[in-house]
């Protein structure tokens, strides 16, 4: 790999400078980077604005410098940049430690360079894509509005996730995030709820939380789903970018397990702790069909229970029925590879089924090994596969929340 | 592996017989065991009372026969029974499609043998380990409340967990769990929450599922942790199993990465989606004995960002530091190895203060392979782990609950 001691020493053009000095160089390389018409600098160094005023007035003065040649700055203290698509990654954890996510449809905007690094290690262990990450650290120049307004015009853009202790501009985030949800799902954790938090936050990034009633309710108006978690950020990102929107909340629900069944009913319909959809009722010719396909014992009622005696067949006939019944909206599968007539060729089954429907399909796999390398092939394939019941139920609660805002009519 | 052509045929004496013949057998089958003087038969065959008056009468009819020889039945209807320790295991789905957990503190009493199986497997996969599993079944004799009265004396046993869709004995269950629980840490899923899960369950089990609002309040009265989710559910049961009793609500959180203390102070203190616990306020003097350990931008106030120049001495200081403050009830933990000054001996570190501390440790460790890695060793050491921070709050919010509960007088 080739170094320089200085960047004057470099014979060609320089696009992007990854400014890795201790923050007394900074200056100094800021000011090279002017110099030799870099177009974008990412300031890795701590110790500016999150220290205080003085840290401030340094970050200003850096902008100041970067201005006087056009240049923009992402940071200080920021993680970097990672697009997996085209291999730049400047992220200074190495691949070793932090695995990073293959090309996939998930764009994610972070003022945490570690919920981001540790939320996309998770998520590529899972098989899920992104299709960039931004670690915003200070903002002393790029922001989360110019870069929201940037994705939005990106075609491999399928979400943008964000993670935000504070908003650099809230009215402007507000008005882009209004206009760009209608084309692209948003999703956002607003960190710093607490006063213990917003006083982490503070020291964090040297940001001002803002008030919590406020955020909650632009955000709805907005159109922006509100994550309280990470995971389900990531959960909801992921899912918003897979699926079509289904034209109803009404699910039919496919397990080979009677406990699981019940469990997701639950989540979609109960009056507490459910993401309130609707169990679809079939109709007595859809059931009479139904009746056909499965063993006596097992339910073609919704939840449609295949027992433990379910087979591949089954799987596919069932689900075949489902995609031409008029009652169903969305289909939420159960894929679990233990019963004695089924295998990992189940994914198989889920995947062409999913491929041929325009109904969204959600799958949960739990347990060990094998139900990680079904949810693999499953979201490798787009088909949004979570490690429990809730999260599954959870994640097309947050589609179909987001096709009654923009199709109310559909309602 | 020696085969009969039927009981009859067995040389030795029978204890246990796990009948896995098709329904229209049983009957002769549980004839020939009562002959045999066999104590226990588990009926794993479904096609009883779960469909129905007449499949109900066949299973009274079932119970009639046995009582004659004294014995007694699991299930019909059920997966079975697993007890690591002494390798006893009699689930009717193979090892290879559903790996076991080693031996451990968690007992399980399941009416899903699904529910049971695909979370045993993912806590097996997580290093968690169980005391015993039993598949309830239909419960047409053995039912929930026996077997807690008997895994309440045996001294393996650190927490039940419970997944019900009904009571065989509600006041019964009442009248155990609230004496149960002063001694033993219970929680519970109570699924069929929902009319449609109801309905689920009632085809499932042949339960009815009864009034959730009588439901709730019958738990709290009892002392039972309620979680509305399998994985929470298991979550929970470990971290009360493992965990000493903390004398207060005060937690100390310490990161190597600032989003993540913002998130937990947020989990801890927020308004909304938050366990309500504190964070501790340190004296002067410990921030002062802190700031002495940490790099001069990380912060010292709660939470602990030791921030990505953290290192393994810098985590062991700070965290026996924490072990003499008395304004720290207990200490939530993420425990991540990306900073280039940590590696997988954290682990090590962590298990250490644990033992040595009387104060509760729970830990979050996000990511893919290595994190999971990390949670392993933690978890086998019994410090509880997670892969996600809402659900280490949560967690340690359970136990909190229970120490306010048995320890008013702490708080």
């Amino acid at each position: 790999m080739p170094c320089y001691p200085s960047l004057d020493a470099v014979p060609e053009p320089v696009d992007l400078a990854v400014v890795a000095t201790p923050v007394s160089a900074v200056p100094r390389v800021i000011q090279d980077c002017v110099r030799r018409g870099v177009r974008v600098a990412i300031l890795v160094a701590g110790g500016f604005g999150e220290t205080g005023e003085e840290g401030r007035q340094r970050e200003e003065e850096l902008v100041r410098i970067a201005r006087t040649g056009g240049m923009r700055i992402l940071g200080p203290n920021t993680l970097g940049v990672l697009v997996p698509r085209s291999g730049l990654d400047t992220l200074f954890i190495v691949r070793e430690k932090a695995p990073r996510p293959g090309p996939g449809p998930i764009a994610f905007i972070s003022q945490s360079g570690a919920i981001a690094v540790t939320r996309m290690s998770a998520a590529a262990w899972e098989g899920i894509g992104f299709h960039s990450f931004v670690g915003l650290g200070n903002r002393a120049d790029i922001q989360e509005n110019e870069l929201l307004a940037y994705l939005a015009t990106q075609p491999g853009v399928g979400s943008v996730a964000m993670y935000l202790e504070s908003f650099a501009d809230g009215a402007g985030f507000f008005d882009l995030a209004r206009e760009v949800s209608t084309r692209l799902p948003l999703s956002l954790v607003k960190a710093g709820r607490s006063p213990g938090g917003a006083k982490a936050a503070s020291l964090h990034t040297g940001s001002l939380s803002g008030s919590e009633r406020v955020v909650g309710g632009v955000l709805r108006q907005a159109g922006v789903y509100r994550a309280y978690d990470d995971e389900e950020l990531i959960d909801v990102a992921w899912a918003m970018a897979c699926l079509p929107l289904p034209r109803g909340d009404r699910v039919a629900v496919v397990v080979s397990a009677g406990g699981h069944g019940v469990m997701l009913a639950d989540f979609l319909e109960a009056a507490e702790h459910s993401v309130g959809l609707r169990l679809a009722s079939f109709s007595e010719r859809t059931q009479e069909k139904l009746r056909r396909e499965v063993l006596p014992f097992a339910s073609v009622a919704n939840p449609i229970d295949l027992t433990a005696s379910a087979t591949l067949p089954m799987y596919e006939r069932v689900l075949s029925i489902l995609a031409e019944e008029p009652s169903v909206d969305a289909v939420l599968c159960s894929v679990q590879v233990e019963p004695p007539g089924l295998d990992e060729r189940l994914v198989d089954v889920i995947i062409a089924y999913a491929r041929a429907t325009a109904k969204p399909v959600v799958a949960a796999s739990i347990g060990g090994e094998a139900s990680l390398r079904v949810r693999r092939a499953l979201n490798r394939a787009g088909v949004p596969a979570y490690p429990s019941l809730w999260r599954a139920a959870r994640a097309l609660g947050a589609v179909v929340e987001r096709a009654r805002r923009l199709h109310p009519e559909w309602f």
